[in-house]
């Protein structure tokens, strides 16, 4: 039993489960199929071939805390967009104003948030949260339970590894105009992060650096470079 | 198609999803939304212009594992308690015997459980654990991810960034009477945790102390000190 | 209402919830609950007096990413086995694959992959992930969100503290042939890893050692040993 609007378009061959919600102009491409407990809300676009599994809600408008600095923008925001192939867990949540890409696994317990970008056959782990404006290249891995924080930027083949921890304020919180100040890391093509290490606020990885577990990155690593400790130096 | 007990009092214009369980004596206020696949436990007394996004379970009783040092607690717990205009996520589970102030935001993924109470306009993120025997004030950001050990005292207007770690048991499950002896971290009000710091058990974070990104916070800190480093020293 | 197979052989004096799922050849032992919004996978085999919350996926099969260097693997993998007396949270997702103890925990948001082993009396905390090709001894306390790689091996009363990261690719998805390379953490007997420490691949933590919080170990633990730090020394 469902409730799948007369006004969706679902393709031929897709598998609906049971106890799924699909809202109205909701669109499915051809042999994808979509577990029980699921909502789809209305606009979004599913390409072919997708598996989305028990319990993921798909296309959910953001909800501003009454103190939130970003109270003030915009509040319908555009229905999101999922390519062909693209694997979806379980008890995952994907934003409205989100796209990702043909050929992507977006695994169970994770979190995509609204204006985020996501480029083919990236793999978002577990439990991984990317948070609002976030951009990620193609052919990435962010592992288990990393935090993506607002703003970042993410290139190509970048290897983020379990619980990575990232910022985006300095101010931690304290200006009222950190809104205008906030500045997300910038993770270039094949860098890579070791398990657990922090990246403080607008910090560089440059392409091919590899930062160690645990470390904590106060300045910009060079291409190529190796960091390691608390603050990470060069190895 | 839902399942409402006949004892429920649902108040006007409120909006409910699909295949969502509510118990008897709940109480929801005018124009509250709640989402698809939502089960609300009895009892649970939910203000006015309340969003519970789908997925989400309110009001659960704590489980007890045979193990457990907790084991001989009291058994039925009373029913939470929501505060008009807070918003709750998608996939969020709130136990019962909390009581959650007014114009909060309960993200996506987070869980609060028994004996914690919060307070207005506090910000709990995705994916945050609040433990049982908590108490947090108000105007808080707890970050997405971050670990809020159960026997906190966090003050008013307290900042934690995400995956800030915390703990309360000095034997690490060790000594047999090691549920008398647990702290948890007292975090005064106005304090600032960094991304990824870690709190020892029953330390205290004075008044508008800074704990910077990724240090280890083995000693008090005092008021509007900052501590970065492993172990934390003042800066 | 319920879409329980007829195939699915339910034993006596079991409760289930409402919109729940369950699948053919499914056993479910007596005197257990199951929640609201539940599915259970076929052939999946459930003792008695277990609890099942609300939301949970039991008995799910891995996805396989395109570019995951695991694709190659067997397709379907054997119905999951829960011990009785255990107690599964709310939202959790345990895969097809694995078995788990009697009087085990597996507490909210918690996963489980396939090829895992768990024994009796265990404690997996809430957000939990243990990954595949894992085995975890008896009356281990696996605390909330701890990240738990593939391949490790875990031995009996270990204690693994909120937080805590293990890792098993030196290469960070570097190498081609680093599946074959992976080594996971062995944590021994009785061993105790504390609040949000990093374990580089294939380190040893010998019995009874004591890795202290917010440690970074990059080198085996000898038994008995407290190791403190980034990168972990003998204190």
């Amino acid at each position: 039993m469902n409730f799948i609007s007369e006004k969706a378009k679902i393709g031929e061959n897709v598998k609906i489960g049971k106890f799924t919600v699909i809202e109205e102009d909701v669109e499915i491409g051809e042999n994808t199929t979509i577990g029980n407990n699921v909502t789809i809300y209305k606009g979004t676009k599913i390409g072919k071939n997708v598996r989305i599994d028990d319990n993921t809600v798909i296309g959910k408008q953001p909800m501003r805390a009454k103190n939130s600095i970003f109270q003030k923008e915009k509040k319908e925001i555009p229905p999101c967009e999922i390519g062909d192939n693209t694997l979806i867990g379980t008890s995952t949540v994907i934003y409205a104003g989100c796209k990702i890409g043909q050929n992507c696994l977006i695994a169970d317990l994770a979190t995509v948030r609204e204006d985020v970008e996501i480029g083919e056959m990236t793999i978002i782990g577990r439990g991984v949260a990317v948070e609002n404006k976030t951009k990620i290249g193609r052919k990435c891995k962010i592992e288990t339970n990393a935090y993506i924080t607002a703003l970042s930027q993410i290139g190509d083949e970048v290897f983020i590894a379990p619980c990575v921890a990232t910022s985006n304020d300095n101010s931690a919180g304290r200006e009222p105009d950190r809104a205008q100040k906030m500045k997300g890391p910038v993770i270039k093509d094949k860098a890579r992060i070791g398990v657990n290490a922090t990246i403080l606020p607008g910090k560089i990885i440059n392409e091919d650096a590899f930062v160690g577990a645990g470390a904590v990155v106060t300045k910009d690593v060079e291409s190529c470079k190796v960091v390691i400790g608390n603050p990470a130096r060069e190895k």
